[in-house]
């Protein structure tokens, strides 16, 4: 097991994904609080489509803001290959493409089947390779689709290889609905590593059952070195605003660093920038450390 | 690693504690409730100070009304030799009696040392074995104190030795201030095992800071085969009401059951109970399934 995690913040993109579009300004409020965490991976934004996507649609104008911080890598998540332009064009030198491994959200999200999705890879790759920009293959819906019931762990498998026969840089699996649970965290990742070989693999949880900090911690235990967080938690969540979302990055930060792992997070800053969260979105996080705080010492 | 986890409801003992005191028809509501989940064990009450616990005074009443149900072990929490003897007049058959391995909180909840309430084991235990009563010993702040700080592991390990050599029961260990992370849960259970044998090994968590579902988790992955967990996560909380309290029944067996454990509790039935739960006290729980829902599914 690796003792050191990467903990990448979600917030400004999954996290502001579905709230009512805030001010670029109230963004870089935020962006600036999450970079004084010390924290060296942040998903910026998304170059999707702004009708379907209102809160993403000043992609570029916070690309542009991204310079100020050389000692972020910070990626965009795109869903086609003319994504994948565009977010060059911004500037970014990561992006992640996503592939859900459900058909019926994959249409309904993207208006292809998966393996449509899974067959744009290798465009994508060969936009990306000709500006020397990285690729991060993220499987959505990996464990269950909200229309399909239960993804059969062959359809992540597939996408993996295809994945791997093209030579992306990053490999991630994300539990989309927030239904999977540390048992099944476990074997999927046990079924894709002889896959994916030494390809750097990543977790995207989200806590709308409980189990998402269960989850990511049985993750890193199979050896995902890589973790996405949102700090309050912010990311909405489509049965209750305000009671679950992305796992809260203070809440991982504190229960890594207390199980013995290391990660690049402050915990007292990423509990400061959880309240910039809160503020700029203007309502309740669901993360436990803004009530609980750290864990009371003398 | 045991794939059978018994959990064990403690919403009517532990839940209720530090609520506003219910009327005993209310908790009979909620006692019907959670015997319908086909749970094995219930911490029914404590016979405690009644002015120190006015939510428990009603320990007698309550005891009486158990035999109404024969198919469940019903158990209650102790902390004296006088509280051992009331139980057993009322009609209990299992005793927990709690030892606080840390000095600062033994003081303010039952006015002795650690060691002072350590040195009273023997006595419970003389006490139950002349009725038949078995005896739990569950030991509090088994990871922080919330005055002492971090507790060293070697205190939960002495009052442990003196437990076995004593003959007690079972053996359990609880994160009273919802502190600790899945890595202490594995590292005090592997240092405890050798201590305890095959004495049976049983968890408390809290969610207070959201890892007490990655606690519980960790700890059956280590060898604990009983979980204490409350329906709706009732359990209050010293910071901030109904954002934290005990692991959620509904929440615990969701995760359990997805991860391929076998328990006694039926799912929908816990998130009825939970229901049950929020109606007694008058306000919303913490619980995740209560929102969300059980999984989606075709």
């Amino acid at each position: 097991m690796n003792s050191r995690v990467t903990v990448r913040e979600v917030s400004l993109r999954d996290g502001l994904q579905i709230e009512k579009p805030i001010p670029l300004s109230a963004k870089l409020e935020l962006l600036a609080a999450v970079a004084a965490t010390g924290v060296r991976e942040v998903e910026a934004t998304a170059f999707v489509s702004p009708s379907k996507v209102p809160a993403m649609a000043d992609a570029a104008e916070l690309a542009a803001e991204l310079p100020n911080y050389p000692d972020i890598e910070f990626s965009a998540l795109v869903a086609s290959p003319n994504g994948a332009k565009r977010a060059i064009a911004a500037g970014l030198r990561a992006i992640e493409y996503v592939v859900a491994a459900s058909d019926s959200f994959s249409e309904a999200n993207v208006g292809r089947s998966s393996a449509e999705a899974t067959g744009q890879i290798g465009e994508i790759l060969a936009i990306a390779r000709s500006s020397e920009v990285t690729v991060e293959v993220i499987v959505a819906t990996a464990w269950d689709c909200p229309f399909d019931g239960p993804t059969p762990p062959q359809r992540v498998l597939d996408i993996a290889a295809v994945a791997r026969d093209l030579g992306v840089d990053r490999f991630s699996i994300a539990d989309t609905i927030g239904t999977t649970t540390p048992g099944r965290v476990s074997s999927l990742i046990a079924q894709l590593r002889p896959v994916i070989g030494d390809i750097p693999l990543g977790g995207h949880f989200h806590n709308t059952r409980g189990a998402g900090l269960a989850s990511a911690y049985a993750a890193v235990c199979s050896g995902v070195t890589r973790l996405d967080a949102s700090v309050g938690g912010l990311g909405g969540c489509p049965f209750a605003p305000g009671a679950t979302g992305n796992i809260a990055t203070e809440d991982l930060v504190y229960l890594l660093v207390d199980s013995g792992f290391e990660v690049d997070v402050d915990l007292p800053a990423a509990i400061a920038a959880a309240e910039v969260a809160k503020s700029v979105v203007g309502h309740d996080l669901p993360g436990y450390l803004l009530r609980a705080g750290d864990r009371i010492r003398n």
